[in-house]
């Protein structure tokens, strides 16, 4: 296959929908983002990397950042994580508090926002939040050969400053005893991680892990444990998107996650890593063009984890 | 691999677990079957079948027939299917019609015992109940060569003197209008296929095409297109075990449905299907021993659509 | 105070809103109704009555008949009713079934529709359906002195008919054990008992019992105890308006009931009964013009409970 | 009636369920009250006053306080309340979150936490939170004619420390912009109302002006409207008591308040205020041997609102 030209003819399909959607309002400085910004990343477990767009603008990777949050939580607390957050689909949305009150704030999954502050404060542990942050930093550096990845602080206290609804599950889990560390220190990270700043190629190099059993395949490094590679794969499938989700696993048929910042993340098991950008987001907080090239670059590879 | 000798391992492993947890006491029918039975069935793309303990011994696959019934639908009306019944995990009980309220009427999915209905619905179409049955009933029979597959009608006259929930489902979605046929019509083919009877064995060889794309590998026939086969397993991985879903992908992580008849059914694509069988379910429905069995199979064989 | 008078004047001011509303579309035959009809009757404790507009024209009484049922239900299986239904607002609209699942089939109150239903079970207990609606029909007549009331036909076949989400209510409660007789042997009560055919002055003569401790103040007759009186009261004005039963308590101040056929009935212990009728409704299923009308009746009365 | 000689016998009546039930024990201020104390007072629009028990100790009066908060915030920003809050009861426990995700931050009544916590906010306006609890803390004072009414600061650090359920809530409802002033403002408030200590004796007199519409019958002041003192009624009989408020209205008959110190205060319009306090609560939060007492107290007189 000519990947290179898989991945421009995706890019010249997803072109009728960009702009298309609505900017996440909800957090003023990802409103001010350029709506009109499309970009497609595919990087292989040899190591080529093919793009197309604006493939090596940073964005914000919002809700991505989770998979490599859980990651690091899993290989620090292992399955004990488990008693903390479970593992199920949420039916609902991304920010829902519904199911928390019923299920005495164990949240549903680490993918939803209740669920990824959890995870949070596990990575942060008897530590402080600064330490938990920096090791996520260094993790994704680590991952892409690149020490300037960072975070938008614009973003990042844009975030907090509009944290309210975040702030109301941190609480919720809290008063149910399921947080060990104060929630603004909790909430300092998980706003921290959201407003990390990476392109779609450093986001397609730096997840590659899970493509291949949990080993980096460039620098072979055991990043996690193959069978906590293949479980967050699965987490990704069932949860990645929240109430879209099913439609997701039924539509693109790969493990993946979306961020409020217009990123998606696509494993390819066994081949690599897809990543597409554009802020314009659906009814379900996933990007519009982004979701139409995938949905087009899985037509033309025929990859899928059903088949 | 020696698959045999694999099988056969997994059902040593699984036999601690023989007569574990509960039989589906609400069907009377389904409560007198012997609770120590356990069974494994393997078939592959070249028609080889490995088998352990009771596998040629028939049993009524309830759920299970939802895959099949959904296949034939989908042929029959397309994607218009989509219109009567949604695509995401409900993240709820096999029986909950709380949903159905807020999303007035249209199922989360086809494989909660809602969006069943409304497929046998959708399949019956313009002919009666008999007519759809018969067509099930051909479509089973001609996917295992096996003339004989039919219903127990015991079962199936137990299931529809218990079915007031499935029969306040069916009216409830009938209030909004997504019926097309009179509520008992619908029933009599939804307690029907439930109650076919059918062995491990059987089973396995019916969905072969699920592993293959769509086509039965062994008659090369096009059961269903490619698209919808991925599709299929797509959904039964995110909404194969109703709420227990997500965790039987994360500990699985294949597709697969299971029946509260005992038996599971495990796609494995591009290399063949397996199904478990074991009465005794565990509290979300699926069979203990049988879920057991195949965690077992997966950690010996490496099978996972996830990496 | 100059009785007539005063509901003269409430009718001239509630006549502004004659013909707004929607009548209730989901029942066909009340559907034809006249929306222009515009009544009003106060029956006070001395036998007395004061009515304006269409004050003897005969409407389908629909849930208020609830509120007779359910006098003759509490006489006849005692306090053991409540262990098959309970006595707390539900916060939900009359015909949801979201909390009989978290409540496993016990309704909330005897005045939504799943309640009802079951206080029509009780009725019965093991007699059968005729014989229930014989003894509501005879208290009916026996209460009024008029041996004509009955049941319009037409009506109650278009309520079945058109009866799907009480089907699934009923077969919901069924599923958890809480009915004693067949689904449709229960709905054939219920749908009847909502079909009884009555004028304003009717209804409120009828329940004139309740104005007077249980005591029909007029025959001398112990209808129900002086406590069941009290709290079928109490139930009114905590349930008796489904979610719009806190709003109603707030504005009026009097227990009261409204049926989708447009009539509201209201109690003013120690005093009489007041009943409105205009067939539009409000978003909640009351009736539009008769709430401003009844409104309007306790300004200028300055008829209260709360003082 | 001898008042006084029924008082007594109330109390001799719920002697037998002193120290039942559970304390709060969420708020380890309120976990170290005496469990076995036991009053009842009963004041009457004359100014006499019966009591018996610990009636003139103080208790903490926790959600009681909502009901004078409420008073006080009508006045001040009058129907213009009803944008930020409903009165419809909830049928849910006083701490639930879920219908505020239904009902877009809009709590459902002024009596549960999440209503409280927005009349709270209306009551400070674009005052601080200190000006707003001098207005509650003089307006008690003035009530009772004396100048020691105060707050137990012990139980509102207390309860601030173990208030991240209310901050949630909080939270929750400013992510809806339902909330003028800073959540930790508003909560200052919200907590040191809910520690206010004063004895039966006060209570009942503080609220006298509920049972004379409006007007306080010892002073002639006009405290709250007619109209709004008939609609604090309803609410309270709607919605009083939470989930358990229609149990309360069946059993009491009267418009009251409970609050997880104990007390409980039930209006008897035209006639006083009775107030009960024994810490040992219900599965709903209310009083157990009070609402024993109540019960009683109401049986002896025939007090009822629905006759």
């Amino acid at each position: 296959m000519d990947l290179q030209a898989i991945v421009d003819e995706a890019l010249d399909y997803a072109d009728h929908y960009r702009g298309h959607g609505a900017l996440a309002s909800y957090i003023p400085a990802l409103a001010k983002v350029d709506p009109n910004k499309l970009a497609i990343a595919l990087v292989t477990g040899d190591g080529e990397s093919y793009a197309a767009g604006d493939a090596d603008e940073l964005f914000s990777v919002q809700s991505i950042s989770k998979v490599f949050t859980l990651s690091l939580a899993l290989n620090q607390v292992s399955a004990g994580l488990w008693n903390h957050v479970g593992r199920e689909p949420s039916g609902s949305p991304f920010n829902s508090i519904v199911q928390l009150e019923a299920e005495k704030g164990k949240p549903r999954n680490p993918l939803i926002n209740a669920g990824a502050i959890v995870v949070c404060d596990q990575l942060i542990g008897s530590r402080d939040a600064d330490a938990a942050l920096d090791e996520i930093l260094a993790f994704l550096r680590q991952r892409c050969g690149d020490r300037d990845i960072g975070i938008d602080m614009d973003v990042a206290l844009s975030e907090s400053r509009a944290g309210n609804l975040n702030r109301s599950l941190a609480y919720f889990v809290n008063a149910f005893g399921n947080l060990s560390n104060p929630v603004e220190e909790v909430l300092s990270v998980y706003f921290r991680q959201c407003a990390v700043a990476m392109s779609c190629r450093q986001l397609a190099r730096a997840a590659l892990y899970l493509a291949y059993d949990g080993v980096d395949p460039l620098t072979g490094e055991a990043v996690v444990t193959p069978s906590r590679a293949r479980r967050i794969n699965a987490l990704m499938l069932t949860c990645g998107h929240y109430d879209n989700s099913g439609d997701f696993a039924f539509r693109i048929g790969l493990p993946g996650k979306s961020g409020v910042g217009g990123g998606v993340l696509a494993i390819v098991p066994g081949t690599g890593v897809m990543v597409v950008w554009s802020p314009g987001l659906n009814a379900a907080g996933t990007s519009l063009a982004g979701a139409v090239a995938l949905e087009r670059l899985v037509e033309l590879t025929g990859w899928s984890i059903f088949v």
